[in-house]
C-alpha cells in the first residue's frame, strides 16, 4: 500500500501544478492585462511540460508497475482500482508519441491556430492549408503509434471518449442521420417561426444579472465557483471546491449569453458535484468529453429551452427586460428560441440540425486521418456536404470550412464528442423522468434540486470512475442509442410546429 | 557561457513557479470562491516548496560553483555579475537553515499569524505568547546559523535590507529620535487641526474611481496591471508586464483608499519600471524593501500629500465628493491629510510619529532576538515605550502590542525598512529636486512624468542589480543619511503648523 500512497503525492502533485495552469487560463481570458498576456503563454508551456514530465516521469513508469502485479489489484478498493486504469491509460497515451513528433505536434497546433485566425478573418483557406497538411500529416503518423484495431481515426477519437470506435459511430450516425434529414425536411416546409422580437439592445449588467440568476436556477454553487465575462464561454475547474464559469454578453441578443451560461452551467454542475473522495486525483474529472457534453445540452437544452422550464423562467426574463419582451407570449417567447433552421454556423444551430453539422466533420476528418481525403479538396468536400445534409451551401470559407477553431489546432478527433453529448443527454432524460416522479411538474415550477440530486447520485459523483459505455449502462440499463434522441426530438419539434 | 545559461534557465523556472505563487494569491485575495479558499494553501505550499527545492538543488549548487571561478567572473556583463551575486545570496541564505529547523519555523509562523488572529480579535495576550515564544526560540536557533557579526539581530536585519547592520540603525536612530520626539512635542502645544469633515459616507465605486485617477496621474501603466478590491491593500508582481494594485474601501473614509492606492501605487511604478533586460531573474524585484518602501512612502506622502500635488489634484477629489467637500477649501483639505497627533495605531500614524512607531518595534525584536528581552514581558516594554516614545499608552494590547500581523508570521527584521523607506524617500527627493528644474511647479500641474522618468533611470530600472546602499550613493552621491528626512519634515510641517 505504500506504493499507492506514493502513486497519490505524485497524482497531487500533477494536480496542483495543472491547477496553476487552470488558474493562469482562466485569467489570461478574464482579467490579465495586456502587456501581461505577452509572456503568459511561456510560463503556460513551462508548467504543462512540467505536469507533463512529472506523468511520464520513470516514477511513474515505476509505481505504475508495482502497482500492475495482479496480487495486489485484487486488494485494492473500486475507486484505487478506477484509478490505476485512467493512470496508465494516461501514462501510455503520454507515452505511447516520441516526445520528438509529440513537440512537432505542439508545435504545429500552436502555427495552425494562429494561422487559422487570419485565414478565417481574411477568408484565405490557401493560407492555412498547409498548416493543416503539416498537422494531418503528424496526426497521420501518431495514430501509427497510439495503435488502433480497425481504423486509423479510432486511435484520435478514443483521446476523447474512451471505447468508442469509428465503426460503432457509423451505425449511429446510419440509424441518426436519414431520421434528422427527413424530419428537417418535413418541418421545413411548415410556416417559419418569428423570432424578429429577440433583437434589441440588452444592457450587459442586466444579461449577467439573468444569467446569474439562471446558475442559481440550476443549482450551481457560487460558493464553489463564480461567473465572469470572456469572449467566448467556458468552464474551468482551477481545484477542488473551485469551477468557475464565464459567458459572454451579446449586446444584440440576450439568449446568447443566456443559454452559453446555462450551457456552462451544466458542464459545472458535473464537475461540482464530483466526489471529495476524489480530490487531487485524475478521477476528478469527466468521464469522457461526451458524458461532460451530455450535461451542458441537458441543462441548455432538455431544461433550459424545455416549455416547463421557461413557464418558470420566462417571466424573470421578462421582468428583465420589459421593453422589449412586454407583447412577447411564453409560447412566442418558447417557439422562438427551439426555432428549427439548416443553417451555416454549427455554434448557432439548433437541437435538431446540429448533429447534422457534427456528422460532417466526423466524416470529413476520419477521411483525412484515413487518406481517403486530402486537405486541398477539402473545401469542396465541405460544400458538397453540406449541400446534402443541410441542402445550403456556404458563400464562403469563412462561413465554410473555416469556422470552427479545432482543426487549426489539432484537435481532431473532439467533433462526435458533441454529438455524442446530445445522444447521452436524451437517453439520461429519458430515465430520469422514469425515475423521478413529477419531474415536468417539478421543472415548470423551478424546482431543479431533485434532477440534480439524481444526476449527482448517478453521474457526476463517479467523476472518471466508470468508462462512458459502462456509465451508460449503469444509469439507462443499456448501452448508448440513439433512438432516444430522435424520439425526445420528434415529440418536443412536432408539437412546436404542430404536427 | 554555457553554464550562465543553463543557470537563466534554472532561474527562469523558478521565476515562473513564484510567478504562479503570486497568481494564486492574488486570486485568493481577491476572486476565488469561499470553497476554493479551503484548499489553497495546499496548492500554494506545494508550489512554492517546489520553487525552494530548485533554488536549493543541486544543479543549482553547481552551476554557481562552476560560475564562481574567477577568470570567468571577469568575463561577465555587469549584468549577469549582479545576478550571480543575488543568486548566490538567495541560495546560501536558503541553504544555510537545516531543513528541518526551516520547516519547524514555517509551520510555528503559521500557527504563529492564527493565533495571533485570535489574539487580536479576543484581546488575549496570553493566548499567542506560547506561539510567539516558539517563533522567537526558532529564531534564535536560525541567527546562528545565518551567521553575523556583532548583532544575532544583524543576520535577520538582512534578510529584508541587504548591508544594514543592528549598529548602524542604531546610529540612524540616535540622530533621528529625539529631533522626532521634540519635534512632536513642540507641534502638540499648537492648536489641532479639524479633521472632522473628512467623515461622510463615500459610495465605493466613486471611491474607486478617485483611485484609478490617481494611479493614471501617478504613472501606472494600467496595461501592465489593474486595480482590484482586497481587505488590505497589496502590490502583487505576477510576471514581466503584470504588477498588479489591490486596495480596500472603507465607507467612511475615502483618504484610506486614496492613499493606500497611492502608497501601493509607488510600489507598483517601481516593479513596473524595471528593466525587460532583467526579466525572468531574481534581479527584477526591489533592491530590498527599504528601497521598495521609498517609492511607496514617496508616492503618498511626499507627493500625494504635498500641497503642490494636492492643488491640482484637490479640486478633483471635491468633484467626486461634491456635498462633503463643498465647503472645505484646498487649505483645510491639506492640512486635514497631514494632522500630526500621537496615536495607538502604526499603519494610521502620520508622517512625523510614524517613525517612532517603528523604533518601538525595532528596539524590541532586537531585544528578544539578542535575548535580552522574553516574550512575557513584551506587552509591559511594549506600553513602555510606547508612553517613552509617543506620551500615550495603549488602553488594552488589541490597540498595543497585538496590533501587527508581522510578529505573529514570523517576520522579525522586517519593520525597520519602513523606516528606511521614509529615510530614503526623503534623501531621493531632495536629489530629484535639485536635479529635475521646476519640479514643484510640475507636480502642482499633475505632471509626474518627469519626476517618475528620473526614478526609472536612477532606481526602477535597476531592480536588484546594486545593494541598497551602493544604489543611494548612485542615487544621491552619498549614503543614507537621516538628515534629509528631518529637514523635509520640519520644512513641511513647520509651515502647515505655523512655526
Amino acid at each position: 500500500m505504500e506504493a499507492i500512497k506514493r502513486l497519490k503525492a505524485l497524482l497531487k502533485e500533477i494536480y496542483i501544478i495543472n491547477s496553476s495552469v487552470s488558474l493562469m487560463h482562466w485569467d489570461q481570458s478574464t482579467y490579465i492585462p495586456s502587456k501581461g498576456a505577452e509572456t503568459r503563454a511561456e510560463a503556460l508551456g513551462y508548467l504543462s511540460t512540467l505536469a507533463f514530465k512529472k506523468l511520464t516521469s520513470p516514477e511513474m513508469g515505476e509505481l505504475l508497475e508495482t502497482l500492475s502485479s495482479q496480487n495486489l489489484l485484487n486488494s485494492l478498493s473500486n475507486i484505487d482500482t478506477a484509478l490505476l486504469r485512467v493512470v496508465k491509460r494516461d501514462y501510455e497515451k503520454a507515452k505511447a508519441i516520441p516526445p520528438e513528433l509529440y513537440e512537432k505536434f505542439v508545435i504545429a497546433s500552436s502555427r495552425g491556430q494562429n494561422a487559422w485566425e487570419k485565414a478565417k478573418r481574411e477568408d484565405d483557406f490557401g493560407y492555412f492549408r498547409p498548416y493543416l497538411e503539416e498537422i494531418i500529416k503528424l496526426l497521420r503518423e501518431m495514430v501509427e503509434f497510439y495503435g488502433y484495431e480497425k481504423d486509423p481515426y479510432d486511435a484520435l477519437l478514443d483521446n476523447f471518449e474512451p471505447g468508442m470506435t469509428t465503426e460503432r459511430l457509423q451505425h449511429i450516425i446510419a440509424e441518426l442521420k436519414p431520421e434528422i434529414i427527413n424530419f428537417v425536411r418535413t418541418l421545413s416546409k411548415l410556416p417559419a417561426i418569428d423570432t424578429s422580437f429577440l433583437n434589441g439592445r440588452f444592457a450587459r449588467h442586466l444579461q449577467s444579472r439573468l444569467s446569474k440568476m439562471a446558475l442559481k436556477v440550476i443549482g450551481y454553487d457560487f460558493d464553489a465557483g463564480r461567473l465572469d465575462e470572456t469572449v467566448h464561454p467556458f468552464t474551468i475547474t482551477i481545484g477542488p471546491g473551485d469551477v468557475r464559469v464565464t459567458t459572454g454578453y451579446k449586446p444584440s441578443d440576450f439568449t446568447a449569453s443566456l443559454y452559453g451560461t446555462i450551457h456552462e452551467g451544466g458542464h459545472a454542475l458535473y464537475e461540482q458535484g464530483i466526489s471529495p473522495e476524489l480530490k487531487w486525483t485524475p478521477l476528478a474529472d469527466g468521464a469522457s468529453m461526451g458524458i461532460h457534453e451530455s450535461q451542458s445540452r441537458l441543462m441548455e437544452n432538455i431544461i433550459g429551452k424545455s416549455y416547463e422550464f421557461l413557464s418558470f423562467f420566462y417571466p424573470k426574463i421578462q421582468k428583465a427586460f420589459p421593453k422589449v419582451l412586454e407583447n412577447v407570449s411564453l409560447d412566442m417567447f418558447y417557439k422562438a428560441v427551439n426555432k428549427v433552421e439548416p443553417s451555416l454556423i454549427r455554434i448557432e444551430a439548433d437541437e435538431v440540425t446540429y448533429n447534422l453539422h457534427i456528422m460532417l466533420r466526423f466524416e470529413l476528418e476520419k477521411a483525412l486521418i484515413n487518406k481517403e481525403l486530402e486537405v486541398k479538396d477539402l473545401p469542396e468536400a465541405w460544400n458538397e456536404k453540406m449541400k446534402e445534409f443541410l441542402g445550403i451551401v456556404p458563400p464562403n470559407d469563412t462561413m465554410g470550412v473555416l469556422q470552427d477553431v479545432h482543426w487549426g489546432s489539432g484537435m481532431i478527433g473532439y467533433f462526435p464528442s458533441y454529438m455524442l453529448g446530445n445522444l447521452y443527454a436524451a437517453q439520461f432524460f429519458n430515465t430520469a423522468v422514469s425515475e423521478i416522479p413529477d419531474l415536468h411538474q417539478q421543472i415548470a415550477a423551478g424546482e431543479i434540486s431533485n434532477l440534480l440530486q439524481w444526476l449527482r447520485e448517478k453521474i457526476h459523483k463517479h467523476g472518471r470512475v466508470y468508462e462512458p459505455d459502462e456509465l451508460c449502462k449503469r444509469v439507462t440499463g443499456e448501452e448508448l442509442s440513439p433512438r432516444y434522441f430522435i424520439d425526445y426530438i420528434k415529440s418536443k419539434f412536432g408539437k412546436i410546429y404542430g404536427l
